[in-house]
This record gives C-alpha cells, structure tokens and sequence, in this order.
C-alpha cells in the first residue's frame, strides 16, 4: 500500500502500527543507519515529511505527530535498513519518546561540546 | 554552544539533555510544525542530520541514537518551533519509544491507506 514513490524514496503504511495511520518514509537505496547516507539524499527523503504529516493528520484526525527515525538495535531499530516513522497521536494513547531529562554536571557540557566541534568535520 | 549553523539553521546541545550529547536542529525562521515548512526547507533542515550523528556517535561513544521531531502538546511538543532531537543511546539506558504495536482490523488499513491517499495532495 504505497502512499507516495520517487526515484529515491518510498512511503507505506506501517503493517504493525503503533496507531492507525502509522507510516514509514524509506529511501530505495540500502543504508542501515541514517549517518551512512549522503546528506543531498537525506534531503531528499525528509522533503516528504511535511507532505506527509499534512495528510495524516487530516486522514486519521490526530491532534499531533511524531517524526521518528531509530538508529542502532539498542535504539529500537528492528530492521537494519533506514526508515522514517510517522506516528499519529492524539491525547491518552500512551504512546511518545520517555523524557526522564537530565542536567550536566559543572563543566561537563562544556567537555561534551569540545567533543561534538572536534568531530564534526 | 553552537554545533554548526548555516543560512537557514542551528544545532546546539539540549541544555535539558536525555543523554549527553543530546542536540537539536532547529530552522532559524519559524515553524511550530513540521508540516508548514516548505519541502525544500526541511530538505536544508534534515541534510545536516547524518553529520550530527557521525559526530555524536564518536563524541559520546553511543551504541545508536533516535532522530525524534514532535508536533503538537499532544506528541511531546514543549516548545512551539520546529527542532529535531538527535539522542544518543546505550544498552539500558531507559529511554525509547513505548512500542505498544498493534495491527489493523479486517479491511481497515485499506480504509485508512484510501483517506491518506486523497489527503496526499
């Protein structure tokens, strides 16, 4: 049940949604996590989103969306092959990432951040 | 503390992170869903992603991460403007997405798939 196709990138229904409407955007080409992909193509896969969290909320009437893209089996990635999923949520579904948010230690954030300038070449 | 920037984007640290490392991507010009952004604009949002995990993956030493973008209170949302979380994870670490997954009654994905595809305009 192919809801939009291009030369890169598909987009269906989840078959085992987490509520109706759940879909998946899928690039054709195979890369298992999102930072293997070439940016221009990671460009090309997510200028679909906005289209497609428009008519999903007007399809199934939800009161709010979550974009949702796993990376890793320790982060929940069930099948090793890049995917987009798009959830629908209304209020009381039990649904949603866990926020148990933390804060950084004196300094340790400044040291976090060192780390992320120096490897982002 | 600016991860990178460029004409029509920020990232930075999470100063409320889930895990360290935690960041954001944001649009400078604002959107409150992702939904109202023009395709080419969320194309120039989402190219930077890659590179972000490639840094955060060997910044923090994670085993993965979750790309997660919420629209709406409802979804999560806290603050009203478009901005991607890029979490890192590790075994037990307690965060995640509930997975509650369920699956479609007798002819009622096709029901849905119909109203997505004529909302997919």
């Amino acid at each position: 049940m192919k809801l939009l196709e291009d030369a890169d990138c598909l987009s269906f229904l989840d078959i085992g949604p987490l509520a109706e409407g759940h879909l998946l955007l899928v690039p054709k080409q195979h890369y298992e996590w999102l930072d293997q992909m070439p940016a221009e193509h990671v460009a090309r896969l997510a200028q679909h989103l906005p289209r497609l969290g428009r008519a999903l909320v007007r399809a199934v009437r939800c009161q709010g969306y979550n974009v949702l893209q796993n990376n890793g089996r320790v982060a929940g990635q069930a099948v090793g092959h890049v995917h987009f999923h798009v959830i629908p949520r209304v209020a009381g579904d039990g649904l949603g990432y866990r926020w148990p948010a933390g804060q950084y230690a004196e300094g340790r954030a400044e040291s976090v951040y060192k780390s992320l300038l120096a490897h982002l070449t």
